[in-house]
């Protein structure tokens, strides 16, 4: 039913930031490539007589209809983490352009009660400077200003130069309230990131909650010293000891509870060379579970872990957090009115943080998850059907139309529109 | 009694090739920091007189006399592992030239019956291109030429590549029969790496062995996915394979022999996100005996231990093995007429790698080990006292003395020169 096809819009993308080191996708936050997608973003809402601005905390926003209050915002982000795929992100942003498209088409705008906007954000994925959402954190001032302008990539640059060298002013960024006091309903679209939806007869589901999550940064110091000149019993390597407790994770955290999730995806060794004992290793440990408390016992079992083997080895180990966000339960009364227009979508918790978990607290959000058949995110096999794609624009053109007021929206199936 | 001071020639260069990242060095092979070290060296060559030269392989060479047969060498290297120590190499290039300054300081040259030569070899560590003493083995055919124009450092350049923006032709780099027929012998002085003088009263060790030492590439493969919605079950996380068999490495070294060592000083995690459950890791493994067949043993155990933890997990491995040395003995005449100049000194075997045991298979070669009292290396808290600095070119001067054929060199303790 669409008039712009969400397929062909991703296929404009699908070649800017490929890996060059494998299959996937490297697009860091603020980086050339993803000011590449965010120029095709501009340039597609130019195309369609969209109002775009760049705000003072990068997030791109490309009004359908006169900015006013109450606004219905729909959008998602264009950066990914180190090899990922190709829908984490731009599914959503694709879908809000397509959902315009056929608002438009079937003058559905013009009888709209509410403003439009789409919205880009930036660095959703903290794959650059190690905080997530982070456009959204500094919008809705979940982040202190200072840290996040201090706030380091890989090569050393901080935040600040790197948002100036973006255009934007590090004077300006961080909270914004009247921003905020503007959007009345903000939905995200994303493909789903594991298997709630795979084998099941709905393309679509509607979020419930995002399941509690930090991070933790774990550094072990030990005595750097000779490969070959060193006896075993006279060693003191952190990363034979970081190893070990990286090895015990799994079983920690299943010990815990068996729906608790905890990963190492990055470590750090100094100096690192083949024939050097290391005098350093870092790791970083993610943690995530719907019962807060259930969280703080994973930690602490590692932690506990960590310090065992630390002691047993005569390694120091020095444990910090770096960032820590709830459960966060997405607005009852929006979700009430997503089920109203898609009443055979299922309700799904997910475990990967999102911008609408950040806006949550804010101002009222909710999320629409389109199928996923191989349920893997965050690699390249992440995957999305040709028909779910489109499914899911259906099902965000009925939640919009609901949201702006408009009536008798040709949806696929009525005026509901119920899309899955 | 030396008349040039090898402790102000290395303050020379002690603030060349700091890390930046903390205490120690960063002097990798054909570096500009590695370039400048060896331009201090030629420019300290030129102001003794010396003839210098840089040969088809890189290595740097300063005739003290007129270039001949039966040559007797003495020279190390003065590149670093990263975040090494400041002594492992240039306390031998910086004791060869106190050397010279000392036996021409008495007149000892004049009436030497061979040629002297002072060489330094380019990246001895191999921390570089991944194989070490990469000049040495070039020299002796000990590498294939091909293979090594073809190494690739960390940022993708071929050593083919870095030899040419080095000044050096790809085309004529290998094996130099007729140099290597002209040296008679070679001896490298180097700092001990280990504790085998620390607490003795001996300063100056000699080298019996340098014992047999390989290197191994373990690359796991496994499933990425995201961190916060794949389940702990559902998982075949390389990162949790790789380090459970890292964890297992000492016990399996030390259940094998307990003189064997194995170490894992490098890993490599792909893609490396915090929110990322990796797709793949391998790490290198470093293995040394001084029975060659207990080497192959721990590495059998460590491999076989792999292999159960990635059927374990679901995840791939393959090991392939990047360089092997056999334990090397330094060739006994020669050891024989150190030792009656050195009565004193304790024959000392190697755990580490050196160009003289690459050297040893083709010419007459020897080393002597001056006392670290930290033991360690490889690391900033590698140590070497100034006076055992001294003490170490005195006896350097007494070994090339005899091996010049100079009688009545006024060495500490008379003609034989006991410098320990």
């Amino acid at each position: 039913m669409t008039t712009s096809d969400v397929v062909s819009l991703l296929r404009q993308i699908e070649d800017t930031g490929r890996d060059p080191r494998g299959p996937g996708y490297q697009r860091p936050g603020f980086s050339a490539t993803e000011r590449e997608l965010r120029d095709w973003f501009l340039a597609e809402a130019d195309r369609r007589g969209l109002d775009t601005e760049i705000d003072a905390n990068g997030i791109t926003w490309a009004w359908a209809t006169p900015p006013g209050d109450n606004a219905v915002v729909t959008g998602s982000h264009l950066d990914s983490v180190p090899g990922g795929g190709e829908f984490d992100g731009p599914l959503g942003v694709a879908s809000a352009l397509a959902a315009f498209d056929e608002l438009k088409a079937t003058g559905a705008l013009e009888r709209a009660t509410r403003p439009l906007a789409l919205a880009v954000f930036p660095e959703e994925e903290g794959s650059r400077f190690g905080v997530a959402c982070l456009g959204s954190r500094l919008l809705t001032g979940a982040i202190e200003v200072d840290r996040a302008l201090g706030l380091k990539d890989a090569a050393g640059d901080t935040f600040a130069d790197v948002a100036t060298s973006y255009g934007l002013d590090p004077e300006r960024v961080g909270r914004d309230q009247s921003r905020l006091a503007g959007i009345g309903s903000f939905i995200e679209l994303h493909v789903e990131q594991g298997l709630g939806l795979a084998g099941t007869d709905q393309a679509v589901a509607i979020g419930s909650s995002i399941i509690g999550h930090g991070r933790w940064h774990f550094a072990f110091t030990g005595q750097g010293n000779h490969a070959g000149t060193t006896p075993m019993s006279h060693r003191a390597d952190p990363v034979v000891t970081a190893s070990r407790v990286i090895g015990d994770v799994p079983t920690l955290a299943a010990a815990t509870d068996t729906s608790a999730v905890a990963t190492v995806g990055r470590t750090l060794i100094h100096p690192g060379g083949t024939n050097v004992i290391a005098s350093a290793m870092s790791f970083w440990l993610d943690i995530r579970h719907a019962d807060d408390a259930v969280v703080t016992q994973v930690l602490e079992a590692i932690s506990r872990r960590a310090r065992e083997h630390a002691a047993d080895a005569g390694v120091e180990v020095s444990i910090s957090q770096e960032s820590y966000s709830p459960t966060t339960h997405f607005t009852a009364d929006l979700n009430t009115r997503l089920t109203s227009v898609l009443p055979e979508a299922p309700l799904l918790p997910s475990g990967a943080g999102h911008d609408a978990g950040i806006l949550a607290g804010h101002v009222p959000s909710a999320m629409l998850y389109v199928r996923n058949p191989t349920g893997v995110s965050h690699a390249p096999e992440e995957a999305c059907e040709v028909d779910d794609q489109r499914a899911g624009v259906d099902a965000l053109v009925a939640v919009l139309a609901r949201e702006l007021g408009v009536t008798g929206t040709p949806g696929p199936t009525g005026e509901t529109g119920a899309g899955a």
